[in-house]
């Protein structure tokens, strides 16, 4: 899930999740599906048993999962969650990320500076004192930051109050931190992931995206009293399996009126943007091998979002989706119709709105790093004068500095990759506003490519010590400016502010006060059959491992083997993004093919799960969680367990590929120690 | 220009081109642009001077231009014109598209079965018999139809009678045929196309877009008077060059008005839709090599129309395009206003019918080669039952013929690539028309790629003999007709019709009649200064060899060399596209790099103008046209001198690479035979 975390950026409401479908659920730790469990699958986990696997799962902090699997703190998570940290201590003469890695001997680890794993000790429920601080926001932020300190204080562990149904519960989780992180093995990325953005979100997968680690505490393998043990047979169709990881983000409480307002309003102009964008930036990479260079990394980033948000929108043009939420909402909408009608009268507003905001104040319509970099210059001038409270939020004392020390980072900007963006935004707004007089005035009588042209050549915002004598002139030196870029965000800010504003009093507002409406009736009505919105903390999932017929009729199996990955290889002339590592190629002969590879399981994960280990019901891991397919996209806004499936690698595909083709005997071998086949 | 006369089925007027800018103008033969001549350039040509121009001149009947340059009917067009010869007579064994040709004696020409290429023989003005025949379209026809019969019986040449300034004027043109046309070289289609889709419309360029064919008559050389000679020095910067060829299709008539819906409402949907079918094919296309092979051409295709498009919008968003417009109206608006109104008018009604018919009479909503063949075989039925007057116009007698043996044929449709096309299609049906009743029925309570794949697997139309009874069966066998695509295309079948027929009442027809009547109005006051718009017929234009700044304001050299060939082949590593044939860099020590290879001109060329000569004062050919620049897309609606320019093949490079890498001393020695160097 290279997605992991991104629809965190598309939400503002947390709520809860009110719709139980199947085997649906990110459960909390201190409120696991016990019924559920007992009734769909008769099974009765002791309190013992879900101790366990809390204590062996780990968060990493950078955006997944992991669990320990050796009692000498070995950890798994994905090659594409350990990848920060490939990146980090790669070298220009040693690519790790291009070639992965085996430690020797313990001694051979690799430190990862920036990595923080956290376990979770304990939660407490701090509902109530939270509630007692009093009503306001900042009471409520105030309560909060003082019980984290105290716990951190007391403890030493670190600790996070977590917002659950919107504001229904507050839980203290106190985690044990892990800072001492080492590399212990890697794949090369090209078998990690084996099939690029083409086959990213698909199903069959044929990836390798494992990675381990091993926590240290004073230079030595960290004590733990919990971790995995292996299971040598690993996931079999038919099985129960409970996942256990932090799912980043989930938004299910928007009612069926706001669920259309983002199929017919918000992701397809979301998508015609990033379509544009993705064919101007291919354009742009297509003309030279340079250009080629540095488009790569956005054009990937754009090719991921497109593929998310149509399956995003996928999942909203099924009108299941929709008909359900509003079957389920129908009754609490009865009672108190009131919110329901907010939020509706809320959206129509938005929806008059939506375009103008988007291009002035979401500066769409100025798709370049220098304008938005002239645009914060111009507003940091404006803000920084205003009393703290009377200001934009993103200029408020706490932000200042951020928002300073961005502008005076040292960044370079390629004028002509700018300048063809900007060009192509610029159509964009004449499109949406082809008569209207300031996008004449900003057009300055050229058109797209000429102005635009002329805006990056002109500007002088390229220069740090230009924008450093903005910064510190203030008011005075943004007003005295003539540079064509600053003056292009002063022409568009009032514009763009009063679309803000407007969102901001008749959309965003009574939307926030309407959820928390209907959240705290549900809340009040059915708290016992409710899990909360993931919030990147430790869930309890389950369901079960099965393939499924997709959206086009073809029955897909519940595994894949190694021999499905070689054939698919040699079916694409191991040409990129289907080209195995040579050593792959060369120890083919000595791999078991018939090994199961990657699998599938009807189990409610978003991104964020991401390196979450499945375990069956001895609690023995059976596979390790890294993607989700299509239909998984629409996981966001309601589970679907008709087609929507987690991916997993197996774990016996695992152990075959570290025997067979790294010769990694050591690892298999501490694997093997806690195996229970 | 691969884009050869794509305009002609966006447009349905003709009309006069009132706005003379600098080097502007396709000029008829018979009314040449003397005076420009005189004034801008002291050039003075003699009636023999373009006589021989004229019958130098070839028009090829698939869509482009060429000439004669050798007394032994040697002709000269472009690889992209030859191509479809080369296709016809490759063989599996020798694929002289990918490997080129080259006949070493007159013996191994190769003759293309398909080829016919036109010299205009003579131009009569028979404006007032056609006039005289009355007043409606079907006397006109009729008189038309007598003139070229006529014609034809008396002298045995090709008679078409051409219809210029929108019925201002109607010339018969008699030209020469000639059917025997042999193959005599090509290059690979690398160094033809070098660069391929990313650097086609772009400039600098390096393109030897060359190809050599031999007219024949009885056997042997076909006789002939005029032919061009070959300049060894070729152009140079400064010089005056004029174009012969045949323009395909330009639409210079259109209002301000006008131009600024084609800007804001069809241009963008246009895109819109490219753009997503582009993407989807492209996912498509990703996932495996089979995919890859059927995807190819459409792609392709739907990159080429993008870059038209897109660069069509681009000229329209430049304010001075539309403001130029207006300025040159104004004064005839003024005396005659009416016209102008009616368009506006007429435009509004289309703004609000666009969507709606292009979802579902141009059937954007329903992309699939299998809805396609289910509505023909649905409005089959239903038209051929009635009078032929009351048809739509494409079921009428004369082309019923054409539907019924186009649905019989044999043709495959791919079902995967055909639900992949219809699912984005339903999905962007759903983004227009989110809560239509009638696409709620269309979509069957399913999302979009469940329902395609219901669609395109539930029927039957795949079959050909289905097809056959189905239209053999008529009404009573539609009717009774449960196929999934056929029940689709009956339900929707009323909603479309509506949408046209409201376009051609409220639409189509006001806009036919205030074109005339503008056209007719022009034609009165000004017509020794006008030029009439692009019919694919022999005109001539003018213009300087000369660079220009582009819109990034980047100074481009009026010629590139040979040696920036093997540059850019190098600096892409010699990857396709950018990928030179074995034998170019085998023989890169033989070749004089300094040698000017592809130039600009500004001068008034669009699509069929390809392979046109370019001619200096003494009648010199100097120059192959091949291309134009981005700007040149805008030349559809009016012609810009400041950056756009037409692209061509130096001769001088053309004998140095025939010299060099072909060893072509043959055909080196037939082009000097008439050398003047």
């Amino acid at each position: 899930m290279p997605a992991a975390l991104r629809s965190v950026a598309l939400g503002l409401l947390l709520s809860v999740c009110p719709f139980l479908h199947a085997d649906e659920g990110m459960w909390l730790f201190n409120a696991p599906p016990l019924e559920q469990l007992r009734v769909r699958y008769g099974f009765e986990p002791s309190a013992q048993w879900l101790e366990h696997l809390q204590h062996s799962s780990i968060r990493f902090n950078n955006g997944g999962s992991g669990a320990f699997v050796s009692p000498d703190a070995l950890i798994i998570t994905n090659h594409h969650i350990g990848i920060d940290c490939l990146s980090e201590i790669s070298t220009e003469r040693k690519n790790l990320v291009a070639n992965g890695f085996l430690a020797k001997t313990r001694a051979d680890e690799l430190p990862c500076r920036s990595l923080e794993l956290n376990v979770l000790a304990s939660i407490e429920d701090v509902t109530a004192r939270v509630n007692a601080a009093g009503n306001s926001e900042s009471d409520r932020r105030a309560a909060i930051a003082a019980i984290e300190e105290e716990s951190f204080t007391e403890t030493k562990l670190r600790s996070d109050v977590v917002t659950l149904y919107q504001g229904g519960a507050y839980h203290l989780y106190r985690y044990h931190a892990y800072t001492d992180v080492r590399l212990v093995f890697a794949p090369e990325e090209d078998a990690a992931f084996f099939g690029g953005d083409p086959d990213n979100f698909e199903y069959p997968r044929y990836n390798f995206d494992v990675c381990f680690f091993r926590a240290y505490e004073n230079g030595r393998p960290a004590p733990i009293s919990h971790w995995l043990r292996w299971s040598a047979a690993g996931a079999k169709e038919g099985d129960l399996v409970l996942s256990s990881g932090n799912p980043g983000f989930t938004d299910r409480g928007r009612t069926a009126a706001h669920l259309a307002f983002l199929r017919d309003i918000v992701d397809p102009f979301i998508l015609e943007r990033i379509r544009r964008r993705e064919l101007t930036l291919r354009k742009f990479a297509q003309r030279s091998t340079e250009n080629e260079r540095r488009a790569a990394n956005e054009l990937l980033n754009l090719e991921n979002a497109r593929k998310s948000y149509e399956g995003e929108l996928a999942a909203l043009q099924d009108p299941a989706t929709i008909e359900e939420k509003r079957a389920a909402e129908a009754s609490l909408r009865q009672s108190e119709p009131e919110p329901w009608q907010t939020i509706e009268r809320a959206l129509a507003a938005d929806r008059a709105l939506h375009v103008e905001r988007r291009m002035f104040e979401s500066a769409w319509g100025f798709d370049s790093a220098l304008f938005s970099q002239a645009r914060q210059i111009v507003r940091h001038a404006a803000e920084s004068a205003k009393p703290n409270g009377e200001r934009l939020r993103e200029f408020t004392d706490a932000r200042l500095i951020g928002v300073q020390s961005e502008l005076l980072a040292e960044t370079s900007t390629w004028q002509d990759l700018d300048a063809r963006m900007l060009a192509d935004s610029l159509a964009l707004l004449l499109e949406k506003f082809p008569d209207d007089p300031l996008v004449r005035q900003v057009m300055a009588g050229k058109g797209p490519k000429a102005r635009a042209t002329e805006l990056v050549r002109g500007t002088k915002l390229g220069d740090v010590e230009v924008r450093r004598a903005l910064l510190e002139g203030g008011a005075e030196a943004v007003d005295a400016s003539d540079d064509p870029m600053i003056l292009l965000a002063k022409l568009v800010d009032e514009r763009a502010r009063n679309a803000r504003r407007r969102w901001e009093s008749e959309v965003e507002e009574p939307l926030r006060q309407a959820y928390a409406k209907i959240a705290s009736a549900r809340f009040r009505t059915a708290k016992s059959d409710l899990y909360p919105d993931a919030t990147f903390s430790p869930r309890l999932g389950f369901g079960t491992v099965r393939g499924y017929v997709d959206e086009e009729g073809v029955t897909q199996p519940w595994s894949t083997t190694i021999a499905g990955l070689y054939d698919r290889a040699a079916a694409r002339a191991n040409a990129e993004p289907y080209d195995l590592p040579e050593r792959w190629l060369a120890r083919k002969g000595r791999v078991a093919l018939a090994t199961p590879f990657n699998f599938v399981a009807a189990i409610d994960t978003v991104g964020g799960s991401s390196g979450s280990p499945l375990v069956d019901r001895s609690g023995s891991m059976v596979g390790l969680v890294f993607d989700g397919n299509l239909p998984t996209l629409g996981f966001s806004f309601a589970y679907q367990e008709r087609d929507g499936r987690t991916i997993a690698v197996h774990t016996r595909g695992i152990v075959e590929i570290l025997r067979a083709v790294y010769g990694a005997t050591g690892l298999v071998r501490e694997l093997g120690a806690s195996t229970n086949a």
